[in-house]
């Protein structure tokens, strides 16, 4: 199955000159959603997975079901404020200005082996800040799965210590 | 096994006097993950569902496994602005101010049979919201899942004409 088919180019979205991929109609079709997820689950077995980690809100829409493929937890990374219990915290650098990240401190347990799990990988300030949120409680990132890469953005690069595993790349 | 048991109480969160629900702690174990998204799945093959449709961002996290499980497509409702294309919008209470929902045109066909699912029935504002939205595309609801209900906040009055599943109830 080529995936690619699945995805929406939006052009000049959310502006000018920006192609947006809109997964959405990935999402929409269950063969497709079905066979994006497995071969998140295929890659999730062979390194050997204790806990999914994913970043609001499109790190649930793939990461969710890994874990529940897998019969392993899933623990939500938010923005400030909207995990009622004690987290850790990390900013992570905007195209203009910061933003906050933050995960429960009980939600990884030390030595836990973590699959990371976003839509997309753009410049990868996102996963960067979800890495050091994992790492700050002990965390292992045994990989990092998308179902889209911008290799012309590079993000791959800042990540270049860990695996690194997406399904589809433009 | 007794779901209420994973779910942990936040007192005075996100205020004083509210007892919060937080369902991370049952998100973060696998074997409750994974029961409580069979259930809805089990509910979901007797509805014979089409389609599942879940407000963000914890709508997505019981979501889309389901949709995973019964190879669904699955097509998120999202606050105003975050999705791509051409939507269709509605208007929503909340205890002050009000907010927008909107939905992708193509995300549901005329006469799909949806099922509808978020973390948790309150007054039911984002749900009576997320219908009218279904409705709006001619999708048919043929189900409305949450994992919690706070039945002396009494949503399930205002949906009263809906087919309603939740599996843990305070």
């Amino acid at each position: 199955m080529d995936l690619k088919e699945y995805i929406t180019i939006v052009p000049d979205w959310p502006k000018p000159g920006v192609e947006f991929k809109d997964i959405t109609t990935l999402m929409d079709n269950g063969e497709a959603f079905k066979y994006a997820t497995d071969k998140i689950v295929e890659y999730a077995k062979e390194k050997e997975i204790d806990l999914i980690v994913g970043p609001e809100a499109r790190g649930f829409i793939i990461g969710c079901p890994v874990a529940y493929a897998l019969g392993l937890g899933f623990a939500p990374v938010r923005k400030e404020g909207k995990l009622p219990r004690e987290t850790v915290k990390v900013d992570y650098g905007l195209e203009y200005g910061k933003d906050v990240l933050t995960i429960h401190k009980d939600a990884v347990k030390p030595g836990q082996k973590v699959l990371i799990i976003d839509d997309l990988l753009a410049t990868g300030g996102t996963i960067e800040a979800t890495i050091k949120l994992v790492e700050s409680l002990g965390g292992v990132v045994a990989g990092i799965a998308f179902l889209i890469e911008l290799t012309y953005l590079e993000g791959r690069k800042k990540l270049n210590k860990y695996d690194i595993n997406a399904l589809i790349h433009y």
